[in-house]
């Protein structure tokens, strides 16, 4: 594979953002701020651990790492604006498929103007993406999971467990999928960032936002703790999918307490305010439900608590504890 | 190794830039720019590619990964502000070694009141480190590869290939090192990027600039077809330390052109700047050579040219066009 020739290939024809003023052609990419708050973040993505071929298509690889990096964007309640992408690259893959991989990140690149900025491009033993998005939030308006206060409602967009859903079927079955499992294997392979829903919660005074990267208990575990606060769902609240309760009747409730990447936001709001969060999901066609409610802690510190089977029982952050992908 | 407690142990007790107002805490940090244009690069080191723990402790790696990014922010003319950090884990990488590796990084870091404020932390086969830097310049004052002119002079700062003949020793002599010897390997494990060189060209009103990390042929290249001129560069002019010259007299010549990453700024800037660019290395303790200068290109695209033994020859960028870690 020629370096050069594949550095070209995957280098932008032009730029869309105004604040950029030099792209990848330098030795760092450069932009001017507009008045408001810089937001970024970073995530790789290693095949073997955080994807694998037999379950995804290059273009899907690429389309996944940068979801999973404009989620984060999405968290903070932030626009993207811009990408780099550093890959290493191993001997078994080839430059057409890379390119492919490319273009599944601009595919959802180009939905939100973000433009590429730069990256590098190494050799090493197994294919690894490591992706830093740039977006901006107006001054004062970042959304942390640090804000939830007791009384506020819990909510979470879209439907849970779908990409865990997609990920089962893909690595067990496989074969004769029907239309519901078209659905979940897409929402593994392209799940949507919840980008436009959360610039949408811009006129809100204060909500609490987290992206849903690792099943809900985790999330709601890191507001509890990072609000010192409690946090009450109820098990019969949560949203689910129709395809997801008629292909996986005994598994969707765990999936959406503990599964995958779904990429929903899972947040907190004052009542006064959750008017507003359900209009920016009429305005997006993004669905939100309400799932529970933020209490004062009663402990030392925060707990989720989950109400199941006519019964509270705490809800821990469920397993994610060995190395395996965390972000910050 | 417990995920959980290595994340602990690499978090900075404090954050040291009053621009940041959220660091590793949430999905993403967030900080409010100055009236000044951001700069960022991302850079990549995979082990057994780029480094190797035959030839450097892990404190070195750290530290040598940033120095790469910090170089590439050194010039663009910018001064360091953040950065983030992406690591790959193998099996074989202990808890206490990866702390030392961060420690590398932090001790660079520190110099310049860079906050680390992001990171990913994953696993995989092979130890790899990405890191994201973001700095800032004032309006205007990025400087380009793009930007130089005929009748500029052509200088460099430092001294050349003494990264190239400290690795040179580790890999294949390793013992018994002189004082000489030792000069070399530091380096090629503790180079310093010329941040406050760099800075110290702000008041400049037009100054081309571009960091050695494959040797000056391939840089000097750089600028020739970003600018569209040809640059003459006399070999006797080139800066060598007396210990390369000593040390290993067979080699330094072309150790100098294409050798390894001395991190040092190659630059081009009119005859009536260059009083300014004396002092700013003077400022500094960072002494810098006029090893040349830039001519109207003669042909259809922009060469380099060296006087060498009595003549002209044309410099290629030698030869690094494999896949091994090229920059942006």
């Amino acid at each position: 594979m020629d370096e050069f020739s594949f550095i070209r290939s995957i280098q932008p024809e032009y730029y869309q953002q105004s604040s950029l003023i030099k792209g990848i052609d330098d030795d760092a990419a450069v932009f001017r701020p507009t008045d408001r708050d810089i937001v970024t973040a970073v995530d790789t993505m290693v095949e073997g651990v955080h994807f694998s071929r037999e379950t995804m298509e290059p273009a899907h690889i690429g389309y996944r790492v940068l979801a999973a990096n404009l989620s984060d964007l999405a968290a903070m309640g932030s626009t993207p604006l811009f990408y780099m992408v550093s890959i290493t690259i191993p001997p078994n893959w080839q430059q057409e498929e890379l390119e492919v991989l490319y273009d599944g990140m601009n595919q959802l690149a180009s939905r939100y103007k973000m433009d590429l900025i730069g990256g590098d491009t190494v050799s090493g033993r197994e294919l690894s993406l490591t992706v830093t998005v740039i977006g901006s939030v107006p001054k004062e308006k970042a959304r942390y999971r640090s804000v939830a206060k007791p009384g506020d409602i819990l909510f979470v967009t879209g439907t849970l467990g779908d990409s865990r859903a997609g990920l089962e079927w893909l690595l067990n079955d496989g074969k004769g999928a029907t239309e519901d499992i078209t659905y979940l294997i897409e929402r593994h392979r392209e799940p949507t960032p919840r980008v436009e829903f959360a610039e949408q919660l811009e006129e809100l005074e204060r909500v609490a936002l987290n992206d849903v990267s690792d099943g809900i208990a985790n999330e709601a575990n890191e507001i509890a703790e990072a609000s010192d606060v409690d946090l009450h769902m109820d098990l019969e609240s949560l949203p689910f999918s129709k395809q997801i309760r008629i292909s996986y009747p005994d598994q969707y409730e765990e999936w959406g307490l503990s599964g995958g990447e779904d990429f929903e936001l899972l947040g907190t709001v004052s009542e006064a305010e959750w008017i507003s969060v359900k209009e920016a999901a009429e305005r997006t066609g993004i669905p939100v439900t309400k799932i529970g409610q933020v209490n004062v802690k009663q402990g030392s510190s925060g707990v989720v608590k989950i109400y199941k089977k006519q019964q509270w029982e705490v809800l821990k952050p469920s397993g994610y504890t060995h190395l395996t992908g965390e972000g910050e």
